[in-house]
């Protein structure tokens, strides 16, 4: 009932006068769009229907139309895909600014973790919180990022690493996905990090997620996939394999976490697991490119939390040139790399990987689509896909990773509803 | 008359409920304040006039008040004075997107220049615009500013690089003073570039603009300071001096564009010429650091021009440690930085040069006000100065640089006005 209902209240959608419509196609990212090959469609409108699809774009003045609609003066501004961030670690307790002073202040990542720092006061402050807290925590994030494009968001467990605390972060992602706009895909990364508790008993740890944890997550749906941090001194690649083979039985698609900071054959695993996704990649080899390839998995880079650490930049442009479908995403988490503006993400993405800005499209939308399996209904603005956009404050795609640190989202659209403008309380100097 | 009625409109203002109050203190860099001397008071209030001066601060319960006010309760969140810009060329024509693609496709500086790129091409859309086309443009870049807790602005001309163009930014800038409310500190910068008009008569260019110029620059009071790009290529040591001790005759006080590139002597000339302060700064040797040091000139890095470009980070540590005052700015321009959010510079200020939370406070408010000359009135929180000051989404000094790409701002004041508050529009996530 209550869909109907809302079905009948939402409105039909046309967009018109859009300066420049830009958009991937496709599916999926290995099918049709090979990075960077962007559909422009200049002087366009798009039509959209109440339950929230396209259902027709073309050139030229607008249609004529019947019936109740929202209608937009695109003002001849470009319009893209609504963006997807697909890789987060949207729900935790706390903050952890204070590490930053001190990690200026020259203290060692020991002292910091003596000082009660690092994951795992993230993991204190995150089991101390109320389901309620958290997700009131995580959505104002969410909305946050829903004021700079983005429309659809990964957010993976892993601040718990005990059951209780893992359920409760799965529950609030579920709860936000619930409320919406933004919709997310729930990833349980109880692979995180090996609990203090079992730091004698690593067996035991392994043996509760496999055949415990992992089943009564998927019985009760709270997640779609499955993660490891495959590294070294967190879970090797042969734990990783056990653990994303146990998730695989009960349904979970599995990613990885993969050579952040050494390779230590995690993206190898890939082809032969069939993962959705390697996630971070910074120490990629030749022979991770080769896995990824071979098996159509998105590379999703986290160009913001190199620059946050100052650490080296994912080998980009290698896998594009091999072939691999590039995703890029923020990786908002309060330790590496406390931001979710993924605009800056995609400035970064081309300074520091070179893609092109059609590359960078491709990334944050039909690959970072792709990488949480929703590349048939979202990531490019296609007939019978759904009607999520993001009118920009610019004219061409040029423009959006040119300017550097400023919000350049206007309206933002998710499923044929204007969920977010920023027209009458935002910064206007994008153009 | 306007200034007595605006007067009689003001209101007085009261904050309380301050979570902390951090501010630097002194008149200027070289005084009270040592980098990163931060006073903090916790639980504090703060009294301002309806002539915009701080007239009381203190801690604990708020005082009783009688009179009209404007009162805030700050909610237990962080207050530090309004942000500095202290070297912005806010003022320009056009923007310059389509090089970035080509950038990234390989194109060679020379390729983009005959695709009518580079300064040139901002000189060209400089020239085009009228003032009010400007003006206006600048106009929404400088709300964006606001937006991010900037009160004070400097802008330079530049983009012109003839007499009609640059009075017409001056102007420009002038008017944007005007209207408020962002201060705004006017820099002559007619020795940018060579025009390509004058590249067979150097010594013409430099008779007009130490002649005639800056004599009509200085007498029709259309700027208060004079800078020049020294650098190799663009403009000697011996060409600086001689146009800012031109400038000087004038009144003009001297800035300095040096040590970006190469290391051709500009920064040395600083004590000498009592410059306010030298920018850039990237490959800033030991004897610059002497040079600034001995003359207290305000070492003024632009971090976000060296993330832009993928160039190196000034030595701001060395320059701390030598002594020398360093302000933090955006340099905001449409070629090697189009980004005017201060906030992101301020983390990279603390990411890559190293500075702490509380040096780089420092940077962006005192020793940026003592960059334009203003260190009397503005930079920090003290009885007599002027009631600019931003309220964070925050409740320590740690968490502004610690957030990467978000605006932090809430509420924004200017000479006890309330002039943006970020508190219904904006998002949330901050804490």
């Amino acid at each position: 009932m209550k869909e109907q209902w809302q079905g009948m209240t939402m409105k039909k959608l046309l967009i018109h006068n859009i300066g420049l419509l830009a958009t991937p196609e496709g599916k999926t990212a290995r099918g049709g769009a090979a990075q960077g090959k962007i559909r422009k469609l200049e002087n366009a409108w798009l039509l959209a229907n109440e339950k929230g699809l396209i259902t027709e774009i073309g050139q030229g003045p607008a249609p004529d139309t019947f019936g109740v609609f929202t209608v937009i003066n695109a003002g001849g501004r470009l319009v893209t895909p609504g963006l997807v961030d697909a890789h987060t670690h949207l729900v935790f307790g706390g903050w952890r600014q204070n590490e930053f002073g001190l990690k200026l202040r020259g203290a060692s990542y020991l002292e910091i973790l003596e000082a009660g720092g690092g994951i795992l006061s993230t993991v204190k402050a995150t089991r101390a919180a109320t389901e309620e807290e958290l997700a009131e925590k995580a959505g104002k994030a969410l909305k946050e990022m829903l004021s700079y494009g983005v429309t659809a968001v990964e957010a993976k467990s892993g601040y718990g690493l005990d059951r209780e605390t893992e359920l409760k972060q799965l529950r609030a992602i579920g709860r936000l996905n619930q409320e919406g706009p933004v919709e997310l895909a729930a990833t349980y990364l109880g692979a995180h990090a090996l609990p203090a508790e079992y730091k004698e008993n690593r067996e035991e740890y392994l043996r509760l997620l496999t055949e415990e944890w992992i089943p009564e997550i998927a019985r009760e749906g709270l997640a779609e996939f499955c993660d490891v941090f495959c590294e070294k001194g967190v879970f090797m690649a042969e734990e990783t394999r056990r653990i994303l083979e146990a998730g695989k039985r009960h349904g979970l698609i599995p990613k990885i976490h993969a050579d952040e900071i050494e390779a230590i054959g995690g993206t190898e695993l890939t082809a032969e697991l069939g993962a959705v996704s390697a996630e971070h990649l910074i120490v990629c080899q030749e022979s991770g490119i080769r896995a990824l390839a071979a098996g159509g998995t998105i590379a999703c880079l986290l160009p913001m939390t190199s620059l946050y650490l100052g650490a080296a930049f994912a080998p980009a442009r290698e896998m594009i040139n091999a072939g691999v479908p590039v995703a890029v995403a923020s990786d908002f988490n309060p330790g590496s790399c406390p931001g979710l503006n993924l605009q800056l993400a995609m400035t970064m993405a081309c300074l520091r990987y070179r893609l092109t800005p059609e590359e960078m499209l491709t990334a944050v939308t039909l690959n970072g689509a792709a990488a949480i399996n929703r590349a048939d209904r979202l990531g490019s603005l296609e007939v019978g896909k759904q009607a999520d956009m993001v009118i920009w404050k610019a004219e061409d795609l040029e423009y959006l990773p040119y300017r550097l640190g400023s919000n350049l989202a206007d309206v933002v659209i998710k499923k044929s509803e204007v969920v977010w403008v920023n027209e009458y309380c935002h910064p206007e100097a994008a153009f």
